[in-house]
């Protein structure tokens, strides 16, 4: 772990050491940020972190290099030799040679203490200092390596990576909860809707736009930010959240859509779990306890799907049966495919299993998170789309084939597989209602 | 060629051959667009495009196989079996067995026509149906290819990525040309502000919120969607546009953040170049002649620094100024650093050569284009930023470190490497004043 991240961090830079035969091994600077200063009577211990991985790098040091200013927060340069530590807790340590504070930390001010784990709740209360704190730190790095996994999937199988816009004249959903876009400088009312000749909005899906591609590319995909100016006050929602989306061409059952939202997960999350490990453990151990050993187990199985359902026909699934669903299914992902008719928007494709009475719509449950995936076949025959928007029309008269698609929540996938309660504790900026900081 | 999109498309669906012997070899089933048809006498030849390349696959097939559907622009799956080509254009082609339309196309509409070079404004009309033309085909390939480059790139050298907000509070720039964002369904305008309870706005740069995890984790990165509201019909400019930002802890050299900017440049350059050949080719053949040579030879030298510029003090250089810098340098990417202190904002570190006189900023010029990526040390010292925002404070508060960063704009890069005149051409779906199309 140690040597990952001297690879990595580059906040190491090696040189000569000052000793007479100039030997070049091992003699290292090291920058970071103090955890920990313990002060003996012949040895000064320091911990000293860069933010690259959980664990801090050890500094042993003659007690007469210690001055007022080096204390917990502080940024530190080390220059020193790395050798092979004697404690069993370490690989290897910094003996000092210089310790140079090049930013002292004022201490009774700074909100995080030495050694304390302060809980999630008191740290969202300081979004420009909480990345400091140990499970932010590991959450913002699983982030990291679960977004770059994303990517290479998707890249590895063939998808063409789409920019799908942030700003757009539509409304996927035909939902009520946008947010509108004007111009600051206007004054006029007249004035603000006229950047763009017509009112104007942040983005609920990127659906639409990768239907376009998909009838070029066959297979893409896009991973960006989508909104919702919903007013909720719930652990499950923001503001302003990610998605990962895809869009496959020329697929005609609901499997094939079922088998890449299950591919998706599994492949990511392995790889986080195999890169991240000590990361991924902090959760494990202290946020959630029990959910290494499902991960492990659901990464091994196929995920479920409910045979039967009985629910009053109508009815959409609400959060209650959503929990009873995936609890009597043991506690696993579990899919719920073909929707009645009528819940769902009018792009999903008629199962024709009678006058207009079940699309073929899947959901992906998890347990704790409720919908973690949500998608579909689209409809792709003209006469089931007529009177509608003129350019989806247009899809469908140049070369139309059937297609599907689904989108996964970026931030419920993170709360899922590290068992974060809340979803504010995912994100390095939550937005949500009466709440914008930074 | 060929081999690699059979491998990456997976439109290809394999599977036994129906003739007696039941060979399984080179039996397949390939979906896609016709491109052409060319109906002769005693064969019939159609070229297939899946998206995943340029490059369309040739099937050859008995004139029977001739429907009126099967036009220009029709989807189509196609079983038989691949051979080697006896043509020298292409490796393989595809000896049907049967041909199936799955969606036709009404090629009178259909404003694409069969093999016509479309100029890229004629297409630009069409948001939902350019993707189909080759150049802009070949373009969103090369942007998806950039895009997991530039992840790998950061990625590879020990950055953190971080998803910063696209809603703010803050006006990093300064600028006046904000969008500000309000809730739809609010009527009173003082309901419409009451959403986050202050004023929000879609980012400008993610440096701010950067800047806070650099004092994290050392090294960070954001590749995410930024807005200006300016009111410009420009080549150069949207108001939805992505940016890749990083941010270095540690760092007290401008020369750390130009070799970035530099290294950034030339690896994703080489990438493209080496990932996508044909679809490069393309625009180096048809789009910029002379940009092939150019490019290679840049990415075999150092950038350029100017050693002394003369213009009047105090002023900023206009486009005229930058154009002439780098034709004087000779057509190469240049370096200019050092700008006057009233010039640049008020994080840009303070070069204390002379009372208030030059920041150490740096900007990347290249040709065609002007300024690539924009970049500054950042004032880490709290005396000199005293009477600012109170988190910027804070920052420098609690172990402040020095540090600096950058920003390149990603459609101006991808308008340079491949030498296209309109940014509206390098996007998906181009948001610019008066226009907001699908």
């Amino acid at each position: 772990v140690f040597k990952a991240r001297m690879g990595l961090g580059a906040t190491r830079s090696s040189g000569r050491c000052p000793c007479p035969w100039q030997c070049s091994l091992n003699w290292i600077t090291f920058k970071g940020w103090v955890r920990s200063v313990r002060s003996q009577k012949e040895v000064l211990f320091l911990h000293i972190n860069d933010g690259s991985s959980l664990e801090s790098l050890q500094v042993v040091a003659d007690p007469s290099l210690e001055k007022r200013d080096l204390t917990f927060g502080s940024a530190v340069e080390v220059q020193g030799k790395l050798v092979k530590s004697p404690h069993k807790m370490q690989n290897m340590e910094l003996q000092a040679e210089t310790i140079h504070v090049v930013g002292p930390c004022d201490i009774w001010s700074f909100p995080l203490k030495m050694k304390e784990r302060h809980p999630l709740e008191y740290v969202r209360q300081f979004p420009h200092l909480r990345c400091r704190n140990n499970t932010l730190g590991a959450l913002l790095r699983i982030r990291s390596e679960a977004t770059a996994s994303i990517h290479s999937f998707f890249q590895d199988n063939g998808y063409v990576h789409i920019h799908t816009p942030i700003i757009t004249s539509n409304d996927c959903e035909g939902a009520g909860e946008l947010f509108q876009i004007e111009v600051s400088w206007a004054k006029e009312s007249v004035e603000k809707s006229h950047f763009f000749n017509v009112p104007a909005f942040l983005t609920v899906s990127g659906q639409l736009h990768l239907e376009v591609m998909a009838g070029a590319f066959t297979h893409v995909f896009t991973f960006g930010p989508t909104f919702r100016a919903e007013n909720s006050q719930s652990r499950r929602h923001l503001a302003e959240f990610y998605m990962v989306e895809a869009e496959l061409s020329f697929t005609e059952s609901l499997q094939d859509i079922m088998q890449v939202m299950e591919d998706l997960f599994k492949t990511v999350t392995s790889t986080v779990l195999s890169k991240c490990p000590r990361d991924v453990e902090l959760f494990h151990k202290y946020v959630a306890p029990a959910q290494k050993d499902r991960l492990e187990q659901i990464l091994k199985h196929k995920f479920m799907m409910p045979l039967l359902l009985s629910l009053q026909w109508g009815c959409d699934l609400q959060t209650e049966h959503e929990k009873y669903l995936v609890k009597h299914c043991g506690e696993v992902p579990v899919f719920v495919v073909n929707y009645p008719y009528d819940l769902k928007p009018f792009y999903m494709r008629d199962n024709e299993d009678g006058p207009q009475h079940t699309v073929a719509a899947v959901d992906l449950l998890v347990p704790g998170v409720g919908e973690l995936c949500g998608g579909s076949l689209r409809e792709e025959r003209l006469p089931f789309l007529e009177s509608r928007l003129q350019r989806y029309l247009d899809l469908r008269k140049f070369g139309s084939v059937p297609h599907g698609g689904f989108g996964m929540g970026f931030e419920r996938y993170l709360q899922y597989i590290l068992g974060v309660d809340n979803i504010k504790d995912v994100i390095p900026f939550p937005r949500f209602s009466h709440s914008c900081l930074l």
